[in-house]
Formats: C-alpha cells, sequence, structure tokens
C-alpha cells in the first residue's frame, strides 16, 4: 500500500523565537507492505509541546536526551491516529492509538520499537484529544512532577508559573486536591481568570503587570512558597526562590522563557539556596514512563468525577502546525495546545 | 568570679571581601556565679569558618536560618575550651567541651540552651584541634553533604571545588572510601600536589590557570560528572553542570567566591538541569545535627585506620582571628583553618 503523506519540517536549525517562516510543509510516499511487521496510522491529532524548539536548535543541552531535529525530516510528536493497515498481531485497522507519531498526516510504527505506543479504549468516553494532553505526556509530565517531585504535603504552598497552559492547568488543579493552597501566573487577564473561576486556584496574577516579581509573590505568599512548580525560568526562578519557605521543593519542567533567548537565563542566589535548604529537580515526562498507565488511570478517573478540567486549544490542519507552535512562545495558547488532523 | 574577657567584634556590617580593619578585639568582664546555672570555659581552638561572612552582612539569605552578627557584639563560633568553673551537675572544672563558643577568650554557656555542646572524651588520643575540624562541624558538614545529599554509588565520579578546604579534603576523601573517583580543584599547586599526593584524590587541577572551565572539567571526566560538591558558585557551577551526567547530583555546601562579591553569581543552563534530570540541593550542617555523634564517630575510626588524613591551618592567639578569617576569602588557608588560644 502506498499513501500520501505531508509532514512539517524545520528548513534550519532554528534559533531563539521560531517564525512560521521557518517551516515547510513537505510531501512523500509511504510505502506499506504487509511483510514490514509495521503498522500505518492516520493521524488525527497531534501535539504541540513548547520543549520541541529545544530540539530544533543546532545546540542544546536538550540534545543529551531527545533527538536533536534535523531540517527537511521529520519531527517526531505525540498524537493520536486510528490504525490504517496493520502487519502485526497487537493492532487491528481501525484500532485508535496514542503514541510517538510525527507532526504528519500519516505515521508508520513497529510496536517493538514505538515509545509509549498504546491502544485507546474507545469505552472510556473521553474526547480522544484528552488522550495528548491530561491522559498523555501532559498529564504523565505533570503528576510525576507535582506528586514525584514536588512531594506536596496538607497545607503547603504552591506556585505554578506558566499555569494556564497544558501541564500548569493540571498541576494546579492536583495541588488543590493534595490539599494544599495553589497560586497561578500567567500572561493575561483572561487566562487569570481562567485559573481562578474555572481551575480553581487559589489566587493568580498576571505577570505582565507585576513590575517587581519578588514582592508580587511576597503579596500572594505572604508565609512564603513550599513548592513551585518551574515552566518559566529567568527572572521568575529567582522571584520564586527569593520568596520559598526551608526545605523548598523546585521542580524544574520547562524554562520557556529562556527556550527562545539563550542569553535569558535565572541568575540565582545561591545563598537561598543552601540557607533554606532549598531542593531544584530537574525532570522531564519520559522519568515516569513506567507509572504512564497507573497515572493516567488516575487522572482519567478525576475528570470523571469533574475534579479535573481539561483546557484545550485546537487548531486544525496540518498546515496550522507551525502556526500554533509558534504561538506557543508568544503566550497565546490556553491549555493544551495541539492540532487536529483530517 | 569575674574575669577578663576579650573578644572579636566587627565594626560594622561587612560587605564584600573582608579586611582586618573591618575587625577589633574588645574587652569586657564576664561575671559567674555559683547560682547561676551556667558553665564558664576558656577557650582553647576557636573555628575560623567562611560562612560567617554572610552572618557579617547587612542583608543576606543567611540571615533566615543563622542569626546576623551585630557589630560589636561576639560572634559565636564553634569551639573547644576547658570549663574553669560550673554551676551544673553535667560539666566538672577541668573538662573540656566542644560546641558553639565564639570568637573570645571566655565563653558562658548554659547546658540546656547550647548548640552540639558535650565533653570531649580525653581519652580518644584525638588532638583537641580536631574538634573543630574533621570531627566537629566541617566533618558533619561533609559526611551528611556527601553521604546523604550526594547519595554515591561505587563507581561513580565526583568533582570537588575548594577541595583542599575544611570540608572538602574530607569530602575527597570519603569519595575515595565510597569506591568513588574523584578529582578536586583548587587554587595553587602546592594544594593540588596536597590533594593527589597525601589524600588519594584520583586528580586534582589549579583552576587559576584554566582559561575554560568547561574545558577542563571535560578533559578530567572524560565520561562526566555525576556527583558534584559545591564549595565555590559562580562559573565553577556553570562548568560542572555542562559537564554533568543524567541524574547527577549537585550539593550545594557554599559559594564562597559569591560571598564577598554579590554581583558575582552563577548563572545555570537550566536546560542541563532538565535534560539531565540534575537535581542541586542546599544544605548545611545543622541538618544533621541528630547524626553528629554517628558521623564522627564514624569519621574518628577512619582517623584512627590512617584512612583519612586531617589537614590543619592553625594561627595563634586571638588577635590573629581577622586575618586568619580574610585569608580564607584569599584562599591561604589549607585545610580546617582554626586558632589556637591561651
Amino acid at each position: 500500500m502506498e499513501v500520501e503523506n505531508r509532514y512539517v519540517a524545520v528548513r534550519h536549525h532554528v534559533e531563539g523565537s521560531p517564525s512560521v517562516d521557518d517551516f515547510e510543509v513537505k510531501a512523500e510516499t509511504v510505502r506499506w507492505t504487509p511483510e514490514s511487521g509495521e503498522v500505518l496510522v492516520r493521524n488525527m491529532y497531534v501535539s504541540i509541546d513548547p520543549y520541541q524548539l529545544n530540539r530544533m536548535k543546532r545546540q542544546s543541552a536538550s540534545h543529551h536526551s531527545v533527538d536533536v531535529i534535523v531540517p527537511g525530516e521529520r519531527i517526531a510528536s505525540y498524537g493520536v491516529g486510528e490504525v490504517v493497515a496493520s502487519a502485526c498481531e497487537e493492532y487491528k485497522e481501525g484500532d485508535v492509538v496514542a503514541g510517538m507519531l510525527a507532526w504528519e498526516e500519516h505515521s508508520v510504527f513497529r510496536p517493538e520499537t514505538s515509545m509509549l505506543m498504546s491502544k485507546v479504549d474507545a469505552s472510556s468516553g473521553f474526547p480522544l484529544s484528552y488522550q495528548l494532553g491530561a491522559l498523555g505526556t501532559s498529564g504523565m509530565t505533570a503528576y510525576g512532577g507535582f506528586y514525584e517531585v514536588c512531594k506536596p504535603k496538607v497545607g503547603e504552598t504552591v506556585f505554578v508559573s506558566a499555569a494556564s497552559g497544558s501541564v500548569g492547568s493540571l498541576v494546579g488543579q492536583f495541588a488543590k486536591l493534595a490539599g494544599c493552597r495553589v497560586v497561578g501566573c500567567a500572561g493575561t487577564q483572561a487566562k487569570v481568570d481562567l485559573l481562578k473561576d474555572k481551575l480553581g486556584f487559589d489566587d493568580a496574577f498576571n505577570y505582565r503587570e507585576e513590575p517587581d516579581l519578588k514582592a508580587a509573590l511576597k503579596r500572594h505568599f505572604p508565609d512564603g512558597i513550599d513548592i513551585y512548580f518551574e515552566n518559566v525560568g529567568g527572572e521568575m526562578l529567582e522571584a520564586a526562590l527569593a520568596n520559598m519557605n526551608t526545605y523548598g521543593r523546585v521542580a524544574v519542567c520547562g524554562v520557556i522563557a529562556e527556550y527562545t533567548d539563550p542569553g535569558r537565563r535565572a541568575v540565582p542566589d545561591l545563598l537561598e539556596v543552601i540557607y533554606k535548604r532549598i531542593t531544584l529537580r530537574g525532570f522531564f515526562a519520559w522519568d515516569f514512563i513506567t507509572k504512564f498507565h497507573e497515572f493516567t488511570a488516575i487522572i482519567g478517573g478525576w475528570i470523571e468525577e469533574g475534579k479535573v478540567h481539561v483546557i484545550e486549544d485546537v487548531s486544525d490542519g496540518l498546515e496550522s502546525v507551525p502556526s500554533a507552535f509558534v504561538a506557543l512562545y508568544r503566550g497565546q495558547n490556553v491549555g493544551k495546545k495541539l492540532v487536529k488532523l483530517a
């Protein structure tokens, strides 16, 4: 079988803020045979994640752990699709799968070498798009990062930056369920309202309207911060450290403000780290891969019970992948950013 | 009973590099009565520690956890002394005690409110000065920081900065005993020789002769660093992070390069922290206070067996406290810096 496949690629390595001109839509013919051992999938949703920008750089610390994206080539991404043809027992035509696919219309995978690939239980009743966010890598990141890295205790205070994003919006809700007091920050009043009115954050603020982030956090955390879930970097980390309590924990999940500007860095006061005995720990989703199904089952239960709300931001069609991706770095998404294909 | 007591004080808060002119020797009359419940001690050795500089600043993150030093007043410090008069059962005249005393000739303490105060076992055979370093807070810091914070495994690689200092010289030796490969850095060739020839470090280098610290660490750790015991801060931390392995651990014990210059800060690449899932953890000696006797008993055993060497740098007389202290920030000490009184 042959299918015409269109995919999104970068034209060159991307440094600094991405623009849609850095991308192109390319076409190729994908061949699948019954002898291949492969599964051919028509992709339905693909995930748009900030970390992908690091993969696009010529040099980045991310290259230690995640494959660099090669200009002109397909870009691996979490996604959901329907099996069109299968050359192995576990998958059948018509099955819906979630796992590492790519920013493309059709993907081919081998079960034995595919990360996180699994069949989606059609009877679950969740929208398929949830498999990319709350029930996918965003959920795994948020759950693992909050429960395993931050180790929350009832009554602790939690600060979440980029709190209306895919991970932050979940972390804040998990923090409430864990009996914590949680404050989030975001970049627009509409996002701040969402955090407070829909997602149950105890409070939220617009960081763009705060000339002094240390003072803002002091106001929102008069008794200090026990847990900082870091998605932003730069001066936000410095301000959080200055307001943290003894034995505070910083889960370093992402530093989106630093992704687009290599000259922009957090300049932490290490005396805060020493004398408050703060722990900063970097992590990413794959650290919790063995607990993926455990985590997503718990999150799924919470969604069913109405305890966790899923916020999505959906663009349409493969052509919208570049603009959807670029929007992430301009703070234009609310919740999980994804692109619906086909 | 009345004794004439001389003590060292700061004339004013100290910012930046200290100089001997920041200090003065003052005199007072100390009164002790049998009804006071207090113990009067003639101090024999007092400890000279880098962290004291933070206490001398007008503003510092250290003030969260450690009392600020007030100009003109006595400066608490770990020390060893002999009991001259006692108004309580546990201590008798002639007993030797170790614990929080001060930079002064005589100290008075109340057993129920004195930190870490204990009688020194005269039969142990160790020089009394060891109570300040390897068998005192330096030992507690090194042991707790290395074993409890770094959690070393056999075969791991360990980098120690300020490796010829009181804590670093112990950490390096502990690392060898733990089956690790250890490289230290220091600021003179003599110190480098000491690390390699006497203390058993696998390798050592003079950081002042390395124009590119990242390249130096790459050369010394071709397979990367698993554990960084941080005593220095600034660009040394950046270079270490760039050379760390996945799941690396940084024990943030001190940042002496930043103590004297508030504008000098580490500017870490947080992408290294995220993608290598590095943990940085601040700590200090008091975190291990409940294990003090356990730790020092182990270290004492190693010293007796010749497995750990104690390096000391002793100045003489109360008047030498300011110059001894100032020398710490100029890299002029080798091993534990202390002042012998009386």
